[in-house]
């Protein structure tokens, strides 16, 4: 089974290293596939980064899974904890699309009555509630808790980092009374066990958790519904850099 | 991995059926145990049924998956659409447990943006209809529609069923302006891919949802959270029959 | 007028005290009966043993209302703030039945336009939260909160209880704005005037809330809606100790 | 005990009807005493007679029962299914106040797991919809429907008005898979038995269950909270024909 | 174009500064016409005064832009931050009505992820709150802050009441996490500049919102919808002082 | 004063349209310039073009208002009802920014109780669904309906996409008990006056409710808060055709 893993922005490092933590938890017989937009950002931490980057994902889903490509991947991941352009991707394509954000709100409702979120610019934060309250976890969600840590101090990020992570986590789970950890950023996912021994409490890393669900449900041969919204897009024109991503 | 199935009803030709509907989607490492309670209906369609058989589910939890069990299971599922005992059963197990509304309803919001469910009796629908509340799927799920054939007529179910079940599905469809069909009883495994055949939709069956999403989480080494409402249960006696089960 | 009092746990002493508190409260015409399970945990704490608890239950409603008893009561109380087992007694009951955590939010909206619980353990705030949530009182409620005091310590709590369950109350209606506590145990139900007197505002306990509003219920000939998912169960084979119990 | 029944219209026939309403059900112990406002609305059918109503509610609640009043009584109904002046009422008085829609929702919750009210003009079904939504019973009410009887056509109304009323009410039973049905009119009282004869399923009439439940809180002795919003009016001037209510 | 400025309080010099402020922002070619209640609280901090005040603005749009009315004005503005009578002016007149709050709550929307209110008295706190839920803000407004300035000291509050403002503002914007700043009375118009200066975040006034949106709706020639509950009210027979307010 | 108007697609008959439909509700000082993205679709009618255009509007916002332009615009629209790439606007710029959805709610919200959208594509109900939710409308928005008239068939369109679109919005009327429509389409600025007529009700073209709305703000001094989540972006490298879009 062939997995594509986007990376919404432009920071191959990045790319990369996601790719190594998809195929460090994927299925034997599980091939990663990991990419990022030909254009953007090299990280994501507001709201004009991140409509750029829904874009690039756009892009990358239309040329990697769209209609006339030919060994299309079983199964899609958005690999950035704001789910840019989920919708575009499930348009796009016929295997399951997830996002990171999404897969992990979904994990950990599996473990826990109630669970916060540690993420990097506190800016962000509204981010990650407006997808909270898109999708329904408003009452398991209990908390999103900024670090101001960005993204890409996270990348040489030693000790410092997963002490700063540690430490909000701990706060979060005391005043938000919850039971499981949700890591808000991509770029968090090698600190994950490491948390998880510290804390004593499922911590989950969006990337794994979308990357095993996918695989989950193109096991099942469960594909994105076509009918409806989700339908393949119109026959249209589209102009300038974008031509090629016409229908 | 070994995977606990507990069918809340004492039908054992169901028992038996989910078994093997459940070991048909698992992968090949994992192992089905398949069990039911001592005690309680013969199937469920109304809340005092399943509230006997919530008892019979923290009952089968407690002896297959408790703290001084050899060999616990490393994911249990609960094969009742109404998740009967879910929270017992987190409290009382370390391996995540899910319930097959739950999974049901979680793999269909990767799918569509809005999802019918078609279950059994009417007089069932309002059950439904409050876990999708409790789980925040109200945007996503957009309605829940019965079709009056018993849970025990489902076994020797023929073309008349998946008909009616069809049917259903489709004016739900239309009426809901849904993307996919989720399958409102463990019952109606077997039909899951003849109706997703004929409708041209995902059509998700929990039971399956349930043990993919089982084996994703366990493979991760993800536990039901510990701390917090699951911690395992206050130490405390427990009189008549139910004495074995004391903390 | 026969009122049936579940308490829902095998504390004797806890009937006793719960169907004395009834009885203090009822109208001279009132005659009160307190039964508990005839299995089932000592005290309820937690999601098990609740879940065990709700089977209990359903027993008794089954065997002092349901369709064959003679000089059935005219409403019914589920004694513990959890509500367990209320939907299971709704079907097998023609009477009202009413939970406590059920009546004190009601009771509470009428006298305060936000009210906060105190409860005993805080691992069961998520309970009262749950139900909070189900019977549409987020608006209302405006926080639940645990002293960490045993639901047996209640029962000998002398002074100590009732002061930790005092400054609990005092925080809670300055944090939360409240204008009304709602005791969130029914072995509280004693502190209940002191506490008032202490604190100035409305203090609700559930047991005397839900015998008046049954009262009033059963004096106006209104009973539990037979049209719907309060139906009497369908006929149905139980097996195991449960046999007895079958419809 | 002394209940004051305020009807907010300035109909006599009405708040005489009412009165002799609220007596019937009213307990042996009870008296009860009707009134209406010095000003206003014959009839209340829209938003501008209900604010005109709401300040007469407020102005016979000060008369009755503000804080020089002798014999002050032990609970308040206001008997206009809109509620109006309900949380001026609550300021002005310490006794429990109830709204007549707020009580028959309350009732209708302990009865069945949804419910719709049948009500006189369309035009207010709003009305009706945003205590719904105030009050937190979005997910208990499943329908507010107008029959288009004028409200004082109730008074002399025989067999037409019911079975107009039957017909709406059988409609929404079946449309909305309701349990119980609230009838949304204070004039609707006297054809509470008929239509619960005739329907099979509990009908609840707002004047009945506030009496009850206000005899209900008063007999334990509870009150308006006076902490927070619910306090004593602060002192002021009022002017013009309202300076008598000044505080 | 002529705007209607309704201030529900019976405070003359408060009129005059609202309308003072109203003139201030409107454009060249608008006229202000400031009115008050023949009746009513000299200010309103609480559901009783709130509940007369609104009988009082419905009073003046009767008699300032009702269907008889020559001249009648092209936009109303209700100038409390309770919006008292909103619905009664919107059944009375045809020309559009706003209330400050909705639309300060409204341009704060416009400008800001999520904003805090900061009013006057605490215990008015819940008057706000229940409109943000009646109008869907929940979401958008972070918090609601009294400072327990009387209204009426705002009139001549100098450094004081600003300072006491602006603190309560810091801290709002601090741990609402919010980026705007909704002022709850309309006695604080004229602080708004200072305190927009002073905290370097947009701070709304509601009257310049409402004048500035009943303009912009004026100009498109928009008016209340008079199909369903804002149609004219049906004829009517009032009594006592309101008897000139019949339909 | 200068309004920039971005129309997110590439159809320049469409910006000019749109263009000349705000010229014609704008102030007498108020100076339109109407613009479109370099690139993406000709029209926008699912989930794949919006996530393209919204990169667009971006890009337009960047150049024309992002911190560096001369003479930037005093407020900013956003011409196609799916509101795309709105936040991403308010980070680039300080002037306020307005959706044309979001400005039709609220303008419909200001006129009536209860509204419907009437739109293009069915497909793209779900678009407007979301945003409801989103923006908190769920109570004021009571239906989103699809005509299935394609978007660039409403330049040429006639007499019959004005009688589809009446028919439509008449069966919304009673289906839904609105009291006013919202146009749910740029496209369909030029039919607003000719389907108020035929209707009766208020009929909210965004358009031109964006650009009233956005002289009052600007007209009022109110600008974006750029503090906490739309501060200006962070300094950060954009790549390929992006480049210049970096901070």
């Amino acid at each position: 089974m062939k997995l594509l893993i986007v990376n919404p922005n432009t920071s191959s490092a990045m790319t990369e290293g996601i790719g190594r933590a998809a195929q460090a938890v994927a299925a034997p017989g599980t091939r990663i596939v990991a990419t990022q937009p030909s254009f953007g950002p090299l990280s994501i931490e507001g709201h004009f980064d991140e409509t750029i980057a829904a874009a690039g994902v756009a892009e990358q889903v239309r040329l990697h899974a769209g209609p006339d490509v030919v060994d299309a991947p079983s199964g899609i991941v958005i690999a950035c904890f704001g789910d840019p352009g989920l919708d575009a991707a499930r348009e796009a394509a016929t295997a399951p699309v997830l996002g990171i954000a999404e897969a992990a709100f979904h994990a950990a409702s599996f473990l826990a009555t109630g669970f916060s979120v540690v993420t990097t610019m506190t800016r962000t934060c509204v981010i990650a509630e407006h997808l909270v309250q898109k999708y329904g976890f408003e009452h398991r969600c209990r908390g999103v808790h900024g670090t101001d840590i960005p993204v890409l101090a996270l990348e040489d990020g030693g000790a410092g980092c997963v002490d700063a992570i540690e430490a909000a986590a701990r706060e979060a789970l005391a005043r938000d009374r919850s039971g499981a950890i949700v890591l808000g950023c991509a770029g968090m996912a090698a600190l994950c066990a490491t948390l998880s021994a510290r804390l004593g409490v499922p911590v989950i890393d969006g990337v794994a958790a979308a990357v095993k669900f996918a695989e989950a449900l193109a096991a099942l041969g469960l594909q994105t519904g076509k009918q409806g919204d989700y339908a393949r897009p119109l026959p249209k024109v589209y102009t300038g850099w974008a031509a090629p991503l016409g229908w």
